[in-house]
């Protein structure tokens, strides 16, 4: 691989409530996907972790979601195709002027929560999503989608002629069918920073994660995907970005 | 004056709930103020409406709100300066993506409810709304304000170099002092269409009103308010619009 | 069939936006199924409406649905069982206090859009759904369900010692098994007023529906569901009702 | 004083996220001020609080805001009386469906943040307290009100018959006047436990606080108000409760 992307949710705290270690996290990354007001994130938060990234040259992504801020957008919501997509629209649109406040840019969009899962199959919301970035292409202001490999939404993606990047989960166990374990079985999430920054080091080199059978996967991912919630989390990202950088590989926002 | 605006408050439909009969009053006006979904609007709804102003050639504005939704935006909500610009940042940004996805922009702001009138006064808001505009200049999209004439937040306005346009009422009296009647008091509307389109063709062609009193004021407005909620309304609008006409009154967007 | 409700869903306005004639639908009906403000409803309305109900003897029913202002409750969200059940015993608990303040009690709940929908199969939701209800029943108060016969939540709530009132739509038309015809389908709404009181009439008489192809349906149905949201469906309820007094049925809350 | 209540607000996380330790000071408290859904708290935070306090014999109050989540309550809304009145009476119902689910009962009602401060002297939101209080009064069921000693709510309150108790702040320091000094201000907070102790026993004993220049206050307070929202707060409450039972003061919930 050429370089390799690390990104984070982040902005993902609300009103008074706080959630995660966002300026510790912004340190390790290089790309942000920040909340738009429909899971998280308050528009003073939105922009407060904006000026954040942008101080540190991370990249910045919106992090959409569907309208439920009770269930943190962690609960498919059966949506149409078209309210779907202008909700999208919307918080593509609100993040762009935030960012633009603090001089930066949007430059790519990951669903978050329930609706990533959706659109793995789900061809209606798949496509609400593609419409979403389809419609605010242009004017030199492009945006890519990150997304799991290999989803439904990745290939209408790149049939509309998007820009698409998978991504890997660095604490995450997989399948030998190459999707996550759940987490509701054991071992689903690896807790070891050692382990795990092995794993992404060879991932990183090889294109290539270890299935809990030991199967060898290729995974499409060119970002790999970092937690800041806990302070363990933040010390795993440390982690995976030190090993990375002693291994010689060269760390890069894709977009 | 060179030419007369005529605006409205339109797109205030929200979810399963309608208000106002968009198409009509869009066929009235050469501005329109879409709501942005802190008091009204949801996302469809402003693409809905930004897609009509669109066909027409109206300017698009963006309605910007406390966050308010049960309150219809007419209650002052206490928001600092910093919260309150960040919601009117992520507002306008909002909309500006939904205009995009229509092939259109926003070319200016109207505070709406509470907000317009508590800013006539009240610096930190004023202050906000300033503050709001002046982040998302540049690019050569840059925004007016549209104000009650004589306002703080015009006078903020003007000195941060935002063009700032104020308007005129259709259907209210005046008072002496230059201020509404308030809506408490009797004749603070003015219902008669026929009468309401003298005062507005004399308006444009020599920017005076006559008070309750007969006094004489001159009003620094360059745009017309117009209402689009009742067919009453929508009648009164057509009147103001075809009297214009009629007297020869160049009618345009002043953005 | 001893005697006949009519029930109808009516507090539908949230904040500035109004929807239905409540008024006229109330001197129509016995029960009064009152949004308790996650799909529709403020409290203000709940309390005219309760209001309106309490002066008229109708009988109050809490009209629950998922939260989701933005779809009016018509969407399915996939809740757990756990956080439904609470979001539903919130809603009851917030009419029972407003009808207290009205001197009212609250008798019944009805699920409203897509959750009424939903526990006609969803074991989880419909699981919910009687959880909400049986931790409220004691102290006098016990509430009755109102539901489609033949769902899911019914068979529960029955085998919970929970009554079960199941309720037949006044203008819509039947499959031959029983459903109804989709909204999709032509001919799914009955829309002259005569044919409607005729059908609702012979049901009242003999508990007897005629299918689309002319099958005789069976409906395990005390309640009659009409509609006050246009005023062509206040003119079909009043004819209901007339054409059901003419006939000498007995009409009368269930609850 | 024949017994001191100790009270905090708790059950204010929401959907994801968490704020303050509600176990540990559930076990230091003798009445909860319980967050209804309006500032902060979500229905099933609310059912595990209202378990939470009918587990430990705590009793439990509803502590009700201004509609304003984004706010967590701590803005003033220029709400309308009567919808003011509605909105409280619609949170307090909530609540006592919760604590019914829960086999306790709602026995008080405390204003939060924006509204508590506002009471104090704001008319109409006073008698919107009173109004609520009053509308859900009888059955067996009275509600008391915990407020700031000498507010304007408290006042109407007594003239309609409402049991008022009045509340000390264990952690603030009181200027000459009677109030609280402005957290804007040094030293208005008092972090130092043991003179927080000191000071609560002496209230407790003889009615009386220290203000910041010495003054000795007799302060109108049957409840002590504590914080659990860090972990320094939940040992601050602990020390207040300690020293209190070694002195041999009676702790016991007012309501």
């Amino acid at each position: 691989m050429s370089s390799i992307d690390l990104n984070s949710d982040i902005g993902e705290s609300f009103g008074a409530w706080r959630m995660g270690d966002d300026e510790a996290i912004l340190d390790v990354v290089t790309s942000a996907n920040i909340a738009c007001g429909f899971h998280a994130g308050d528009p003073s938060q939105m922009r407060a972790t904006a000026r954040g990234a942008a101080a540190r040259d991370v990249t910045i992504g919106a992090h959409v979601a569907y309208r439920d801020l009770a269930g943190f957008g962690r609960r498919f919501v059966d949506a149409s195709t078209a309210e779907l997509t202008d909700d999208l629209i919307y918080q593509i649109g609100a993040l762009r002027g935030i960012a633009a406040a603090e001089g930066a840019r949007v430059t790519y969009v990951k669903p978050h929560g329930a609706l990533y899962n959706t659109i793995v199959e789900h061809g209606g919301h798949a496509r609400a999503v593609v419409d979403a970035v389809r419609a605010l292409q242009g004017g030199g202001e492009d945006l890519a989608l990150l997304l799991l490999p290999g989803s439904r939404a990745g290939e209408l993606a790149r049939e509309a002629g998007i820009e698409v990047v998978g991504e890997a989960f660095a604490d995450r166990a997989y399948t030998p069918e190459g999707t996550l374990v759940s987490r509701r079985e054991p071992g689903a999430v690896i807790e070891d920073p050692q382990l795990v920054a092995d794993r992404m080091v060879r991932f990183a080199e090889e294109g290539v994660l270890e299935a809990v059978d030991g199967t060898r996967l290729r995974i499409d991912a060119r970002s790999i995907c970092l937690h800041g919630d806990t302070p363990g989390a933040v010390d795993l990202a440390r982690a995976v970005r030190r090993a990375l950088e002693d291994a010689g590989v060269t760390i890069g926002a894709f977009a």
